[in-house]
C-alpha cells in the first residue's frame, strides 16, 4: 500500500492520516499495523506524566528541542484529557506544531480517542507503532496523571518522567507508592518557585525509603522548562536510564510487558467483535438487555450465557 | 450469604466490604452481584463531572445534604483521578466520611480501581449494584470529567450534571459537543467570581444551537455551594430532568444503553479470561511474546491466531 511506503519514508502527511485511520477505528488499520509492526523496535519510549499544571507541554517541547539538536528524530502524541470540556489540547497543538512546523524531524499529535471499541491505550499504542516504523529515535508520550488509562500508558515506556512543581501543594506525603515504581526521573519544575528545598528533601526520604524491584534509584532534576533551565541535566539523567536498562538487560523485558498489555487489549476487542458477528445477533443482544433491564436475568450471567453460546456456535 | 443480606439490609460496613472485592477483583465478586442484581433498578444515579478546580466535591456535598432533608438515602461514588499522585482523595474521603458519619442514610467511597483485569468503568458500575441493592434512593458518581472512563461512567448516569465556573477560563467556545449531549444541568459554581455573565450568555447560545436528541434543552443553575446559594434550584432542575426522561419514557433506554455497556465490559473480561484458562497457557503467551518482541509475528497477527486456536480447542 503506498500508505505504508510513505509512513516507512517519515512522511508527516502519511503519518498523520495513519494515525487518524487508528482514532477513528477504521477497518484498515489492523492491515496497515501489520505491515508497519515488523518495521518498528527502534524508537526509544519516553513516558511524561504529572499533575495538570505542572508544565508539562513546556517541558516536553524544550526537552524535544534539546534532543534535535543531538540530530535525533521526536515524534510526541499528547494525550488529551480535557478534550470533552474544551479544545484547548488540539489548539495547543496546532500551536506547537507551527512551532515546530519548518522541522521534518518532529511530529507532534495529539489524541483523544473515544468510544468503546478499542479505546485510548489501544490507540496510543498503535500510534507508538505508527512513529517508530517511520522511524522516530525518540517517542514521547504526554499525559496528565489522571485517569487509569493514561498511567497504564506512561507504565508501558522504557524511561517515565513524573513532572512535579513546589508551588502546586503537593503534599509529598501523599504520593503513593504507585508512583515510585512509575518514576524513572522525577522533575520539580517551576523549581523557582515555591518552596523547592522541602519537596526535594521530601521526595529523596520517600526514594531512599521505597526499594524498587529493577534495583533503579530515581534521581531527581529541578528545572525551571520556561526559562531553558535544567533541561541539560534531565536529559542526561534519561540516558543515564536508558543506560541502566540497557545493562540491565531490561529492555527486552520492558517490550515483553507492553506487548503482552497491547495483545490482550486486541485479544479483548477481536474476540468481542466475533462474538457480535458469529453468534450476538442484534436480536439476542436486545433480549439480552430486555431480561436485564426487567431483572429477570443479570449482566454477569447474561455475559457467561453468551460466551457459552459462541462457543456452541463456533 | 452473610454479605448479601447485609448489604440487602443496608449495612454500610457489609456495602464497603463487597466495594472492596470488587476493587481487589476478587473470584467472589461476581457471584455476590448475580445474587444483588435482581434488587436493583430502583436507585436514581446522577453523575457530576467537570474539570478540576470547578468545586464538585463541596457542590455534591452540599447537594447530599440537602436530599438528606428530603428523607431519601444516598450513595456516593467519587472517582479519584489523582489518586497515583496523592491520596487526597482518600484523606478528603474520610474528612467527608466523618463529616456525614452520624447518618446512616449517607455512604460515601472513593473508588481508584488500578489494573487490567476489569478496569473503572466496570468496577463503577459494580459498585453502582452494591447501592442500589442496598437500597439508596440516590446514587452520585462524581468524577473529574478527564479520563475517557470518567466520561463514559458519567454518560451512564440518568441524569448528568456539568460543572463549570467563571473563574477558570473556561472558554467556552472551546466547550465541544460531547459535552452537550452528556449535560442535562449546567452548573455555573462559584458564580459570584469571574465574569458570570460572559459564561451564561456564551453557555446559552451553544445550548441553543445545538439540538439535542432527546429533545431536552440544558438548563444553566448558578450556585456558590460553599455558601449554600443555588443548591435548591438545581435540585429542582435535576428533578425536572427526571420527570422529564419519566415523562419521555426514556428510563428504560437509558437503562439499556448501560447494561450494554456493562455487558460488552464484562463479556471482553470474560472472554479474555476463557482463553487464558483454556487455550493459552503462560508458556504458550510467551512463545507468543518472544515473537513478537524479535518482530517474527506482530500482536494484530498473534490476536488473530490466539483466537483462532482458542476456537479450535473449545
Amino acid at each position: 500500500m503506498e500508505i505504508i511506503e510513505k509512513v516507512l519514508k517519515a512522511d508527516a502527511r502519511a503519518i498523520a492520516k495513519t494515525i487518524s485511520l487508528i482514532e477513528n477505528n477504521s477497518s484498515r488499520t489492523q492491515s496497515i499495523l501489520k505491515e508497519l509492526y515488523p518495521h518498528t523496535g527502534n524508537a526509544f519510549i519516553l513516558g511524561v506524566t504529572g499533575p495538570p499544571g505542572a508544565g508539562k507541554s513546556t517541558l516536553v517541547d524544550k526537552l524535544a528541542e534539546l534532543i534535535r539538536k543531538q540530530e535525533k528524530t521526536i515524534g510526541i502524541i499528547a494525550i488529551d484529557p480535557t478534550s470533552p470540556f474544551s479544545g484547548g489540547a488540539i489548539l495547543g497543538d496546532r500551536i506547537r506544531m507551527q512551532r515546530h512546523s519548518t522541522d521534518p524531524g518532529i511530529f507532534i499529535r495529539s489524541m483523544a480517542t473515544r468510544g468503546h471499541l478499542g479505546g485510548l491505550s489501544r490507540a496510543t499504542n498503535d500510534a507508538i507503532t505508527v512513529l517508530d516504523a517511520s522511524g522516530k529515535d525518540i517517542i514521547i508520550i504526554e499525559t496528565v496523571g489522571v485517569g487509569q488509562d493514561e498511567v497504564e500508558i506512561v507504565n508501558t515506556a522504557h524511561t517515565s518522567i513524573v513532572v512535579l512543581t513546589p508551588i502546586m501543594g503537593d503534599d509529598i506525603q501523599t504520593i503513593k507508592a504507585g508512583i515510585m515504581e512509575i518514576a524513572d526521573v522525577f522533575v520539580i519544575n517551576k523549581a523557582d518557585k515555591g518552596d523547592y528545598r522541602r519537596l526535594e528533601v521530601d521526595l529523596k526520604n520517600m526514594i531512599e525509603q521505597f526499594s524498587r524491584e529493577d534495583g533503579w534509584e530515581a534521581p531527581i532534576v529541578a528545572t525551571v522548562a520556561i526559562k531553558d533551565t535544567g533541561l541539560e541535566e534531565l536529559l542526561q539523567k534519561i540516558y543515564s536510564h536508558r543506560e541502566y536498562i540497557l545493562k540491565q538487560d531490561l529492555l527486552k523485558y520492558k517490550a515483553k510487558i507492553r506487548s503482552q498489555m497491547q495483545l490482550m487489549d486486541l485479544i479483548k476487542e477481536l474476540a468481542l467483535q466475533k462474538i457480535c458477528s458469529i453468534s450476538l445477533s442484534p436480536e439476542v443482544l436486545e433480549q439480552h438487555l430486555e431480561k436485564i433491564v426487567a431483572r429477570e436475568s443479570d449482566p454477569y450471567s447474561a455475559a457467561e450465557d453468551i460466551i457459552a453460546a459462541f462457543l456452541k456456535h463456533s
